[in-house]
């Protein structure tokens, strides 16, 4: 089979990782016979550079021409970078939002997990998490404080900004159906994530994920304050499966979540839609004071990789033959410097890339 | 001196806690020749059973009347209570929200502590927490979507809700005052954390607070993306001094920190206004679970008492003397279950606050 795919490096790192994903992504191509083709594609930072604004509309009209997406990272640093003199809605970031929304990828999946051989790097003590923990968040990612509308007025004198938060039954219904269907691939069980004792939002989300888990008899539904969950996290990870919640909710927690692992260098993620288009890229960010040096982590872009195939092309087997390559890598003592360990054999981005597509 | 403080014992093992506070203050006023009068006050669900919701008006008018406010806690099982069953503007939470605008107590104050004594139930690896940590988080308390305006409305048959965050210049000036003020007494480094690379309000807070800055030279300041500072709780809480944030956001933030030091029921709270009238609570919630068992940590709440002393009523020995107090009973060994470790001494909710009065 032949697969389109929009090939989005971005920023810092991002060219790098995406370079070795597709490296990955060709071999898989070789061995199981698949042809990946690619859509090369300007966003963020050095979108700006050439068309002054993070993303342009015909750029995301070639995005949805394609099969799926791979993102690198978009974003420079802040204080520094000529990026960020320009208006908020041309800046890097903005592109990513602008992306999400116009694919209508409305579920965001990020997988945080303790991987065996890296639990030395986690931040917990090894009483907490003896046994590991896997469990994903899974983000609303087109609804919420991101989309709503918001402005900055001056009255009286006095500079005010707004920001509104506002979801439909309808927002919260479809991404509530996408947590209960992952739980029930995995241990069947469902926290959901607000503020319902302050927000409206709050509580017309508990109320639509409470109806639509009737239809879901085997899962278990929790509820959980958001405040509290930002507490769980870090006491008892083992306890989650799917973490479910709004945007900008899960925002914040996905990352905590991702630091609790240690191994933010190899949490991939996949925010999807109503259709098989999905959009692929690490959890971390583009990193730019390491760009260029051949020492930033590929794995998190490879193991996204990996989720596409799964999630968009239905290449399971292709999707776990990456999946073993990486542990195969691991078990064997390699580490990129993020990773690394005592007794550890340390490699560069590129042989990282090498080494796991030589175990394809 | 005569002070006058409202007591709110609240619900759960809000009665339990004051009551040692209460104790406490009582054998510093003994000491130190200080009188402390109380003017009983009914908050969250038992209010609600007396009087159909959280905090009356009349309620509020007292504690207006007061020098201060000493709180327990209030609300009980959101899925069990029937505190719950009534509208929200009534429930036990909303209560708090009424009391936090009514005194206009704009800035919350939440040290998160690492205490020697107890570094053993912080969940982080030690070497993430050598030689300890001490931040505070420093939240506006009385702005963004807590009080914005909400609404869950209908469109062609679809629910809607909307919450709203508003700041305006003033409110976020006020708080970073606070913030440099309190860094100014302690190491001189202002983290202002906000989602600027989102939203408006954040984007007008960072300008505001680096407005506020200038007038601080001595003053570092830097500023997080929340998702960021998620992570960096857990990756380096060492590297805080104040974290200066929105309500929700701090209501995030706060919680996560308590959780990190891994004795929440140690941690004092304090919420400043405009005036000497502050309100003092444990950081911590109600607890109902374990309400009336003598088992509950009454130091958070004694801590808290502690803050009073020196924020409200400028008793500076005798803040002093509450903590010295704290620190001696726990060097000898007295632990409350939640904090209880191998070749300690444990002791009941009264005993506990039995030994830190003798030690005053
Ligand atoms: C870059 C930023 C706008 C984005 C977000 O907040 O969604 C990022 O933090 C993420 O989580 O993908
Ligand atoms: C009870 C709740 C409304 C409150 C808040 O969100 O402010 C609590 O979590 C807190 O932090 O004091």
């Amino acid at each position: 089979m032949k697969y389109r795919i929009a090939s989005i490096p971005g920023d810092g790192i991002g060219p790098e990782i995406v370079r070795e994903a597709r490296k990955v992504l060709a071999k898989v191509g070789e061995v199981y016979g698949h042809t990946f083709e690619y859509e090369d594609l300007l966003m963020g930072g050095c979108s700006i550079d050439v068309y002054g604004e993070s993303l342009t509309d015909e750029t995301l009209e070639k995005a949805k021409g394609c099969d799926s997406v791979l993102l690198g990272a978009v974003g420079g640093n802040v204080g520094q970078s000529n990026w960020y003199q320009i208006e908020p809605s041309k800046r890097p970031e903005a592109g990513l939002l602008k992306i999400r929304k116009g694919l209508e990828l409305y579920a965001n999946i990020r997988p945080a997990i303790l991987f065996d051989e890296l639990s030395g790097a986690c931040p917990l003590k090894e009483e907490l998490t003896e046994g590991g923990f896997d469990f994903v968040v899974m983000r609303e990612l087109t609804g919420g404080l991101y989309f709503g509308e918001r402005k900055t007025i001056e009255e009286n004198g006095v500079k005010k900004a707004i920001d509104t938060l506002t979801y439909d039954e309808n927002e919260i219904r479809r991404i509530a159906k996408w947590g209960f269907d992952v739980a029930m691939k995995r241990n069947k069980k469902v926290c959901s994530v607000d503020k319902a004792n302050v927000l409206d939002s709050s509580r017309l989300w508990r109320s639509v994920v409470a109806e639509v888990a009737k239809d879901y008899p085997e899962v278990e539904l929790t509820n959980m304050l958001v405040d509290n969950c930002a507490m769980q996290l870090v006491r008892d990870p083992k306890q989650f499966d799917v973490i479910l919640t709004e945007n900008m909710f899960g925002d914040i927690l996905s990352d905590e979540a991702s630091m609790v692992t240690g191994s933010i260098g190899m949490l991939s993620s996949a925010s999807l839609g109503a259709t098989k288009l999905g959009l692929y890229e690490p959890s971390h960010g583009s990193a730019p004071d390491i760009a260029g040096q051949d020492i930033a982590n590929p794995i998190a872009t490879i193991l996204s990789a990996a989720m596409m195939l799964r999630y968009s092309f239905d290449l399971e087997k292709e999707a776990d033959a990456i999946e073993d390559a990486v542990k195969k890598v691991l078990a064997e003592g390699y580490r990129t410097v993020d990773i690394m360990d005592e007794g550890k054999t340390r490699v560069g981005t590129t042989k990282m890339g090498d080494l796991i597509a030589e175990r394809i």
